[in-house]
């Protein structure tokens, strides 16, 4: 691509460390000492190759400025696992240059993790007031409030910080007060979009501010890094008022049942949407599902919600009201097993009950692995009787291709470095910057840990950092690591046998056992004569070695491993972890 | 609805225990000796609430036969699981009247269960000419071929079993050879559908028997079991003719490539498409994968597809050609991770390397729950410098909505039994069955195991027999049962420690021990202090009892477990299987 003159121009520019509200001063400051710029680093420490993990630091000279600090979700693999956080040994290792987290939205892909990486990098975080109260309520759980520095910035605002300014700017997204990022470095401008779609008739506040985009653009950008969620899909993704119209019709097809709303917690709109319809039809609202009261809480406190009086009402006075005249609001809609919804479709949910004729929808779609999950609460719910709705009662939160070129047309970008998806989703956005006239050189699709180090001359990929995932197991964190992992799996394909015996150390004389115990191998009870005939040959293989005078220990073990499980395996096709247990008396 | 004229006039039926080709001869026999026709039990004993399984028993009075013997694979909660079975024992315990096994047509989840079946049920087995095939390739694995009588069918040909006449009738599906069959019994008569689509414009032999189901109708139909799959889909799937135009244009467009096809190794047709399109092009054909090959063999062998010689290469010859003059039939098709093409994207193919450049086509699309698989693969592929295209190179094997109310309108059923899905898609077909003007009382959406007793004068659900999921692990079948799962879950999810501890059986002295030993826990490297401290709670809580003259090690052990999973809760928060191990010497 051409560069387009205004940028050209533009001179190199240095900020102040100022915090400034509204409009700032640029400062334009003196190039280094050999007369030339330095090159911005863009370090991707997560969230590239795959959903979730969501974290960039952004490295200039003495500086460093991370965006977002998101957790995925364990693959199937992950046995146990709760939850993913990413490894941020690189900031650790340059603690003194980090000044901040900039977090762009309220969702657990980009804020999930930082109550974990708070504990050791201590950094204030700024974001807008939706997504600190969000932080918040986080921050409290893990009793980090009194030593974390907390700053709500609004949209139009700058964060000066070392070398660097980061602009906060209004986008859509499927949570309210979601931003994207202009980052000035003394290299140019970098535009983060963080999860963004273009919504030109938002449920609440401002469509996203195109025109500050379009005059970010005209100075000049040297890297645009852009979500690519739906960079696959054509077209332009609906706005979220039209999933308003489409409750409004459902409200009035169903007059005369329930209806039981599933969607996503911190969807603060939709759920401002089913309360407006549930109003309009004169009907009350229950909110059920912990992390749906928690949100609904957060953003009304914070007047994200408008609730007419009298509108909510609690689930123990649900039985004041006729079925037709209520609504229950809930979570569990990408069919998480221990979820509200999920609870009620299985009959365990203590306080409701699917009755035959309610109405229950889906405002959502499953999430790429949950699909089976939600075809089976479907097929419960149905099977009860209820009327299940799970098509067309949601719009999606990102940006399909017409919005991500519309960005790249207003931004005109030199290098394209597509963010926020898996790697085929990269790759389309990479497609569409192409048609859109980048050079193919000047687009960049990284990997978590690349160094990308971009100047107005060039860019180009100059290092790795370590990255990976760190996995949080109950109160553990990072204890869990790929021998455990790896022993799970094996638990879990076809259990273990523990082989206990007893030597005397003095003669080397087996005192007791062998004794055989086994779990998640076979059923014991029906199995006697299996595993009977392996305690003899185990039995038999001890005194052949003892016998012999072996008295190391470990080979001893390694007979027994090797003489159980070709047996077991002769029998069953299984291979069950193996452990003989020597005990000394 | 009004019982057709022809229908309400039909007298009652038997046929005579013959093995008869093309036109049978009716022989009208006498009602029983109450005057009034006995009910003809239709018994799903599988293949209702999930995909797989399939397998209905027909019954009437000493006569049973099956319609068909099908697997499904575990689902994610059944670790280590091979396979799932159907429990037989109903047709176990009413051995004497089982005369035979209808197959409808080759797909796994109609043959799967059979070679295991076979062996508890030896009574003939009835299919068509390449699902036979298929079948005794299984039969051959299990060495079974000599104890399993078979019979190969035409479409058109009836079977006379004990009470039964049972008519094998064309129709298309994603398999050659897939029948219909037209079950008549004194009661009256039932149309099983099988797998099926209407394809107009087959790629091997004839459409759809139309003509006969029209027939059939005009007889009238008691009632009519039909596919469900595709019963949420609106239209009409279309012709796998489609699939073979777009491989051209597809072919044509990557010309200076090598390509590299997924798909599912049983659609033959789909094969032979894509080796029309390799010899148009003038491109050889490598085929890869174990089920693959296989199938390609049978089919070959049989007739069902047409390769024109040297055409087929093997995999070793594929370096004396041009990338450009070659086509890879593969199997991975769903993310499979032991599959041809996963192996090659994941680099661990010892013959096949994707290349930069390599245009692999997913000619599928992902079964539910694969989602995340085949994503997976296909961000893999893209990695190494594939273009994958993975959208609109497959049709569904299954009726849509307008080809389920064709056979409805030509066979114009009593009674509507909705088979072959989840529930969510038998409730689809019922509201289409509704739609036609079928009584709702006279839609019945069974559960396995329910006995749906139809005649003329009434149909109703009378009683229940035994049915369940038998899981197939190794060589064992049924030995896995819940208790062994549940270990193998709570094993996967924390983990296991060990206590061993060997006591003075005379009087009760630690004379070893305890010792702790964990697996799938924690890294025991990095938590030493952890296990220590673990060891000196249980010694001191073992201490404890033996002091107190406990001696009942139930009790003792319970103790252990209390102790110590209180205390790695807390530590941890946690839950490993404690299982403490007592040797007496």
């Amino acid at each position: 691509m051409e560069i387009p003159e205004a940028f050209a121009e533009r001179p190199i520019r240095r900020w102040n460390t100022i915090l400034t509200c509204g409009k700032v001063e640029e400062i334009f400051l003196k190039k280094n000492e050999q007369g030339t710029a330095s090159g911005l680093k863009i370090i991707p420490l997560g969230g590239l190759e795959q959903i979730g993990l969501n974290i960039t630091a952004f490295e200039y000279e003495d500086s460093i400025i991370v965006v977002d600090c998101g957790l995925s979700f364990p693959e199937d693999e992950m046995l146990g696992i709760d939850l993913v956080i990413p490894d941020v040994t690189y900031l650790k290792d340059n603690i003194d240059k980090v000044k901040g987290f900039m977090i762009t939205h309220g969702h657990e892909d980009h804020i999930g993790a930082l109550p974990y990486i708070l504990k050791e990098i201590n950094v204030p975080v700024y974001a807008t007031k939706l997504t600190m109260g969000i932080i918040e309520n986080k921050l409290r759980e893990h009793e980090l409030m009194n030593t974390t520095k907390r700053k709500v910035v609004k949209f139009g605002q700058s964060i000066n910080l070392g070398q660097f300014r980061i602009e906060f700017i209004k986008t859509n997204h499927s949570i309210v007060d979601a931003a994207a990022l202009a980052i000035y470095s003394p290299a140019g401008i970098v535009v983060h979009t963080g999860d963004f779609k273009v919504d030109y008739t938002p449920v609440f506040g401002d469509a996203i501010d195109l025109q500050r985009f379009a005059e970010i653009g005209k100075k000049g950008v040297l890297a645009l890094m852009c979500d690519s969620t739906n960079a696959e899909r054509p077209g332009f993704t609906p706005s979220e008022k039209t999933v308003g119209k489409t409750f409004d019709t459902l409200f009035s097809e169903h007059s005369d049942t329930r209806i039981i709303i599933a969607t996503f917690a911190s969807n603060v709109d939709r759920v401002q949407q089913i309360i407006n319809s549930a109003y309009k039809f004169g009907r009350k609202v229950v909110v059920e599902g912990r992390s749906m009261v928690n949100i609904i809480e957060t953003a009304s406190t914070l007047g994200y919600l408008n609730i007419p009086d009298q509108t909510l009402i609690d689930v123990e006075q649900l039985k004041n009201y006729p079925n037709e005249k209520t609504v229950i609001i809930t979570t569990g809609s990408q069919g998480e097993s221990m979820a509200a919804l999920s609870r009620m479709a299985g009959s365990i949910h203590k306080k409701i009950s699917i009755v035959p004729g309610d109405t229950v929808i889906f405002s959502s779609n499953p999430i790429p692995g949950n699909e089976k999950a939600v075809t089976n609460v479907i097929n419960e719910l149905l099977m009860k009787g209820a009327d299940v709705i799970f098509q067309d009662v949601h719009v999606s939160g990102h940006a399909c291709q017409e919005e991500i070129k519309l960005l790249y047309t207003l931004l005109h970008p030199k290098y394209a470095v597509p963010v926020h998806g898996e790697y085929k989703h990269l790759k389309a956005q990479a497609k569409i910057a192409k048609e859109l006239g980048i050079d193919k050189e000047d687009i960049f699709i990284l990997h978590s840990g690349d160094v990308l180090e971009i100047s107005d001359e060039k860019a180009e990929v100059t290092g790795r950092v370590p990255v990976g995932a760190i996995l949080v197991d109950g109160l553990g964190v990072g204890d869990v690591g790929n021998v455990v992992l790896r022993d799970r799996q094996h638990l879990a394909e076809d259990g273990i046998i523990i082989v206990v015996l007893a030597l005397d150390s003095y003669n080397s004389q087996l005192v007791s056992g062998p004794d055989i115990v086994s779990r998640g191998f076979v059923y014991v009870r029906e199995s006697d004569e299996l595993l009977e005939e392996a305690r003899l040959l185990v039995d038999g293989a001890v005194e052949g070695c003892l016998e012999k005078g072996q008295t190391d220990w470990g080979k001893l073990k390694s007979t027994i491993k090797d003489v159980l499980s070709e047996y077991v395996w002769k029998k069953t096709k299984r291979r069950p972890m193996i452990l003989p247990i020597i005990m000394e008396v």
